[in-house]
């Protein structure tokens, strides 16, 4: 169930930077966001098709360690792998490089609860295990 | 028709501003946003209501000048006016003060078209004008 | 010096949604920032090195209005155009098209002016209507 | 140097949501930060202040706890201590609850490091420990 990190590649806008000129801590986790999106994305199906499954995976838990600062304009390789499955959770776990990968600027995780349209947890259905078991196609 | 604009007080966080050390000009967006919704609110009534009553207020325009920029910490007064009802929009105007309102940092307007929960566009209720007629509350 | 308009592609993540199901009107502003910039850039420099030679292009105003709502992980077009140079200013234009380009989402304009590093107005310097006269290189 | 949390108030905006209608778990790092900034205020100091006195205090590491959903309009109780004094650093822990106090929505902490305007680690400074250790003034 080990897959080699699928890479998103993100470029820092004016509006993700604060006054000390860099990368504000809470759009990270934007980053991350569009980059698990994209992880899913790569095996082949969007989130918005696992909603449509009747699956969602709201976020139980959020950590970002900050390494090094990240500027405006700055490209971002972010590596997302799933680290866990629960038996009704799943967790992602990122890295932030920069653009050559020689910097490593941040890591960070985030925990998901399987829920229903009803917002009732529910078990990591197969469909999506299996999935995600398969390698990304368009990494 | 016509009252006094109220005002609805907003304080610059760090993760609003950008690297030119000034509030980023979408956030002033958000900041109409939140001070429409206290003007609604100082009627007596929530936007949250207003929706649970079947209307939506989609924006159809929007628009801002940027006279002087706003730095970290500081308080805005936004000055708030429904400026002109059209027959199934209403429009909001904005005027953003200093603390002590001796200088205008930035006018703006936002046009929202009345619509049902289905999308489609509806005249604007009676009930609706009736309430932003009186005086506001708790301004 | 009309250039056909340059396409920057953005894909609308979770946070940028808001109760609505839609993009959140503020957000258009961050997506016509990045558009820019990738037009800036498409002529061969980056708006960090606009800044760097001493030239800055706050925002003194900006327009958007929403025609059709977009989704969540919906591809959109973003076609950008400068589309009119002042003696200290630049206007530049957005259309926001779906991925097929068949529907019209937005448009929208931001209008900057010139400044200096410590805030003075001046001219729109000859460097930089030399460049972007010039066709985009990679657009 | 244990004092009763500072609670600052903060109501959801629409452009805080998400497509599933809560606070999107990003915003949480937002309203973190207007908290500590509230709880900094508290003790007679704006942040602005520490950075003019040559202290800046980066976010090194943060997380969250998202127990139960938050709604558009709601309204947040955000209680904030200093949970930890490092010798370069420090942490400030955060608990969200909804208006009555009857609900715990969410918890966080954010460590800072001390840096000087260089970017170079600095310890604690005795006038910012001498400053919280005193009774907040105007919670």
């Amino acid at each position: 169930m080990t897959q080699p990190p699928v890479c998103y590649q993100h470029r820092v806008s004016y509006g993700e930077t604060d006054a000390m000129q860099v990368l504000y801590y809470a759009e990270y986790l934007h980053v991350f966001e569009r980059a698990r999106s994209h992880l899913i994305r790569s095996f082949g199906m969007s989130y918005n098709t696992v909603e449509q499954r009747g699956l969602f995976l709201p976020v139980r838990e959020a950590k970002a360690r900050y390494k090094r600062p990240i500027r405006y304009d700055e490209l971002v390789n972010v590596y997302t792998t799933i680290s866990e499955w629960g038996r009704a959770s799943i967790t992602f776990s990122y890295e932030l490089y920069n653009e050559d990968n020689s910097v490593l600027h941040a890591t960070g995780m985030t925990q998901h609860a399987c829920v229903t349209p009803e917002g009732r947890p529910t078990r990591v259905p197969d469909w999506l295990k299996d999935l995600m078991q398969h390698h990304p196609t368009n990494a």
